[in-house]
């Protein structure tokens, strides 16, 4: 029997495909980097199935590559040496909600919105929130985090346990039901992040929080990018609760007001949200004002109902939709460092002033209140010459962050594309990081070529 | 030359030490196991010198076990194969604030209020605060939390950066500056907690935070344990953002009134702290008042001032001392589980039916609002039957919370005494903890017979 045959006995037939077309959806995710057809693609529908075929891959040493919706930005589930995709598509159903222990456990194939719905049923919310609808099982792999972290946290500070299937087949749980334990080695902060190289996620529970009794959204203008960041310094060092705040550069309201037919103020802008109880939020709302209006920001905006402050959010969340439909054609290049806040200012000046000196066409934009900023850059992949200066770029910005105690990449992950920076920015902890691969997955069939 | 002249000669005379008294010191923590001597003590001043001794460890497959100050708990540093006790106490001196990044970075052997005694200069605070002091290097490597962690997280959630001397000499860095990272396995949370097995911290950078505008605590009393528990519960559902939530049973208050000639009223205990802006704290409380009416809470005071504050903690804080010195010539044996929220009031029913069922001598108390409790029990460590009670109990109150998806250690740590209950626990994934101490300390030098 061929290993075709093997997967197809031990999942089902419509379950295994090596169809040019769904080979090629699962060559590639929303990286600027070739695609590779994996040689097979599998749909597994619970644990103990995708434990048969990590088992039957580890056997015959074929590379499994995870594959949940496909949306990372660094080549992360690219099969560079073929193998399997397996794709958590059809585990998606399961959602447990624990309101009391404000957790909830869920199929790694559930998307984030899919999450979000069921808990507003019981006035709670997931509070990672990725520019893309992500699954979990996904947004774990790459520690993925979003405009809520600077109040909520990362990935990482939510997940409670995982189900993993290692590289050999046998399933483990990584944590437990607590909110805290200090027994034994803390294996879930090792799975998150391993961009499925340490084996594959298949269920996860998850802290939630309870949906905020007030919610107040902001927008405020900057004559410049210095003087956006260092308001966000001083909201920070003045102990405001923000539960939100957004950079966005005059470039990305430009693109926005392009593609959208909108007149929004193109400014540097910061977007801000406060969550908390009315008199909090209004105590915070009104310090805010003070230190804004001392920061010199202009047009402030506050608002409160729903339906106005998506409005008010509108630029920020058509950002990189509004970029990719105003250059048809093009490919988007995403830079994604992170710095110690006190670094965060001259970064962006130095971003701005190595764009404009390379004449590439792009936008600043950031979780700031995390130190995390990216660059949005739109490339023609034809034009040799400015996909060379797009990766100089990126190389310098990533050079400049590690140099100064951040990193490579806040929140995309390393995949491919960073992986080239892990031995500067890791050091000698970059082998104990190889040491622990090759104990967990000796064969190196999990997602290979990837982080290493 | 012997093995104790290379000691020397690669740091000095008088930071060796074999003097029996020296030994006796690092024999023991405080806990209620048999002591056992080391061969050797060493006082480093910096990490090349740790660095150097480990290596020459290494070579000699001698055991090394790291010491803080000893407070721990279960018997972690015990050196039950001999060997050499590691004493950070001179590497205590550097502490250095960034406080634009709300981070400091400490030598290992600086304690928590030597800490929190530099940052008040710059209006910020440590907020780990475990009931005795401890140092911080000693706190990562347990994974230590207190009474804050339901506001402010535990040891893991503060550590951004270790220095870590490894098992082979190599010194790395597990993190970086940045508030997040997505840059490669997360190995700063693997070596919080890891409890000296998989080597030292020689340096901390740790998260701080400005101390808040206003503080209230507050002390409130109820006809029962569950209704504590459960007023706790409602606290925390109701979204209320208690910094503090601390419960003590009648017989702590007893044992306190006792020792301290006080007349605290005998009743379970809630102590509860809110820290915020003015605005939001009176909110708090107003909604608190409501909740812990319902809850039929009686002697509610809420106190502001820090003199008052510290008074109204009194009963808190002197909880522990006063047991040791309540009960001459006994030794306090201390249980540490945490359960999910929605088992902590048939967790802390349990305990005390258990406790009564076996005739034992002790309190209640904990970390409520994590899930977390303590019973604390007095031990005649020359009664068999007493220590075999005590032991049986602390068996009990463990099976059930890993049965309901809890943890055997809420914040003590495995150490020695609670060895016996990682396989349980754990389950397969005590497989893969093995795996990553024997791909990182493949001679099993660094603290033998700890976790494992
Ligand atoms: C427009 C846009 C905006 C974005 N904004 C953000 C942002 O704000 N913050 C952010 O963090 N990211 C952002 N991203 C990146 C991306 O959305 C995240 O990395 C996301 O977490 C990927 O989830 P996914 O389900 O698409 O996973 P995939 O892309 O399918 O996979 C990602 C990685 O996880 C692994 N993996 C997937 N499922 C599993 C599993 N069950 N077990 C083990 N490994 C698994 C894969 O092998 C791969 O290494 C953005 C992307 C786009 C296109
Ligand atoms: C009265 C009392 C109350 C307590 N209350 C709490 C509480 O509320 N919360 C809580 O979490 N704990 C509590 N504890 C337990 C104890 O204080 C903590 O475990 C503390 O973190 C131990 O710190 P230490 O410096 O004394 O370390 P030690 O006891 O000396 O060592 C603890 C462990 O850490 C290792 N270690 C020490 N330094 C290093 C280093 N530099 N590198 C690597 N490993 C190292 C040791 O080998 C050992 O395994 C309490 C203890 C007492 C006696």
């Amino acid at each position: 029997m061929d290993f075709l045959d093997e997967l197809i006995q031990i999942t089902s037939n419509e379950r295994v495909s090596t169809n040019e077309t769904v080979l090629e959806q699962h060559s590639k995710d929303e990286a600027y980097l070739e695609p590779k057809n994996p040689d097979y693609v599998v749909f597994p529908i619970n644990s103990e199935e995708v434990s048969a075929v990590i088992k039957l891959a580890n056997k015959h040493k074929i590379p499994v590559v995870p594959f949940g919706l496909g949306t990372s930005l660094e080549g992360h589930v690219i099969p560079y040496y073929g193998g399997i995709s397996l794709d958590f598509s059809l585990m998606n159903k399961s959602i447990e909600v624990r309101p009391d222990d404000f957790l909830v456990t869920v199929d790694p194939g559930v998307t984030r919105s899919q999450l979000n719905k069921k808990l507003k049923q019981y006035g709670l919310f997931f509070s990672v929130d990725p520019g893309a609808d992500a699954t979990l099982g996904g947004m774990a792999a790459t520690n993925a985090s979003g405009t809520t972290s600077v109040r909520y946290g990362v990935m990482r500070d939510q997940v409670r346990n995982l189900e993993v299937v290692l590289p050999n087949g046998e399933i483990i749980e990584t944590g437990n039901l607590a909110v805290k334990s200090s027994s034994g080695y803390h294996l879930s902060s090792l799975f998150v992040g391993s961009e499925g190289t340490l084996g594959c996620i298949t269920q996860l529970t998850l802290g939630v929080y309870g949906i905020p009794e007030v919610i107040v959204a902001a927008r405020v203008s900057f004559a410049d990018l210095q003087g956006a960041v260092e308001a966000v310094v001083d909201l920070l060092a003045g102990g405001i609760q923000l539960a939100r705040v957004e950079l966005v550069d005059e470039h990305s309201i430009r693109q926005v007001n392009l593609s959208n037919e909108r007149d929004f103020e193109e400014a540097p802008t910061l977007f801000l949200e406060f969550h908390g109880n009315d008199a909090g939020v209004e105590h915070d709302i009104s310090f805010a004002k003070e230190l804004l209006a001392e920061a010199e920001g202009s047009n402030i905006i506050f608002e409160k109902d729903v339906k106005d402050r998506n409005a008010l959010w509108e630029a920020r969340h058509n950002l990189a939709y509004s970029f990719v439909h105003g250059h048809p054609g093009k490919k988007m290049m995403v830079t994604d460092v992170c710095l110690p806040i006190s670094e965060l200012a001259g970064g962006i000046q130095a971003a701005r002033e190595k764009m404009d000196a390379l004449s590439l066409d792009g936008a600043l934009l950031g979780h700031v209140g995390d130190g995390n900023f990216h660059a949005l850059l739109m490339i023609d992949m034809t034009d040799e010459e400015e996909k060379r200066k797009a990766e100089a770029f990126n190389e310098y910005i990533v050079h400049y962050a590690i140099d100064r105690g951040g990193t490579c990449t806040g929140e995309h992950g390393v995949g491919a594309g960073k992986k080239k920076y892990q031995q500067k920015e890791h050091g000698q902890s970059f082998e104990v990081m190889r040491q622990i691969k090759h104990a967990i997955d000796p064969n190196n069939i999990m997602n290979p070529g990837k982080i290493f």
